[in-house]
């Protein structure tokens, strides 16, 4: 992935190959977290097929994803973040939005160290959402809901394809929001480093 | 699975086919939210897989689970309910813990027709914890967010093995506590109808 200077240039994914990893049940009994990486960057088709993972598109004639969404609602953004700057995932394009020049792997380390060499941390943002009937279980249940959802697809796409991932909660939040330009109602409750397996 | 009259008469559950299921990318591809079902027992063996798939133990040795669990703690209970009763799904000896004679499918499916043709809904308790540090943040997001991996992985597997599923909030949650002797701090977020395709 490479840094791009405006918000049009984005970065078209390769579509995703169905042929790849193991089976689910090998997914399921491989996945581990694990705080290793080799310091290489992702492949653009490794990089693609994950955050097509994640929470791309799976059925293209109704919006469908591969991550379910409470009430139907896609509240959860996905930036990859390299020390080249971070982009926004649009699942529906398939394609990265640069939105920073920043290196924000050392927001997203939050002073623990082995996340600094990971290539490649995605960073998973939830959009607070207020009910008209009840706002309260909706801020606090949904959100962190659908969160789960894509790291599992996170996690799973790693233990089948032989990269290292851990969820993790500790990050700079404030730096996080200042820099890629987040509200109050984004909630960042986990990131992944990704990476190969050293 | 067959009703039983005390927690003393366990049901162990089959050693999970790991031959079994479509490749990860292809459940991926295959996730979507159904609510038909045809109203067939599940055989055993597939009720073993889904629930190993749910929280399973993937790693014996340290007891690492097929779901992450935030801060390593267990905190999301499966409970398997039939219209012969329900069951607490034990991870650590992969089997099942009757825990009521009662068909809770009514109460669980809260109104929806669709959900009482369902032979077994999945019920996924969380657990809020306490933070000795920061209270309020683990019992608004760790709860929902281990929620979410174990449902994931119930939707992913019933995609790799061609069972419908789908998940959803509606329920009677006040029954459902009574008859699950369940406490306050048990959060009923999301359960599975779980069946055969039609």
């Amino acid at each position: 992935m490479e840094s791009k200077s405006n918000e049009q240039n984005v970065i078209k994914l390769c579509q995703p190959d169905m042929e790849r990893g193991t089976n689910l049940m090998c997914a399921l009994a491989n996945r581990k977290s694990i705080r290793t990486f080799k310091n290489k960057p992702l492949e653009l088709q490794d990089l693609s097929d994950l955050l097509w993972a994640a929470k791309g598109v799976n059925r293209p004639e109704s919006g469908g994803m591969t991550s379910f969404n409470s009430l139907g609602k896609k509240e959860v953004d996905v930036y990859a973040c390299t020390p080249n700057g971070a982009c926004l995932y649009c699942a529906e394009e398939h394609s990265l939005i640069p939105v920073s020049e920043s290196n924000l792997i050392p927001a997203l380390a939050g002073g623990q160290d082995y996340v600094m060499n990971a290539p490649l941390v995605l960073l998973l943002v939830a959009t607070i959402l207020y009910s008209t009937v009840s706002p309260e279980p909706m801020k606090s249940t949904l959100a962190p809901l659908d969160t789960g959802i894509v790291s599992q697809n996170i996690a799973l796409f790693c233990a089948a394809n032989t990269l290292d991932t851990v969820a993790r909660g500790t990050m700079d939040v404030d730096t996080l929001k200042r820099e890629l330009k987040l509200k109050d109602s984004h909630c960042l409750l986990l990131n992944h480093p990704v990476g190969y397996q050293e």
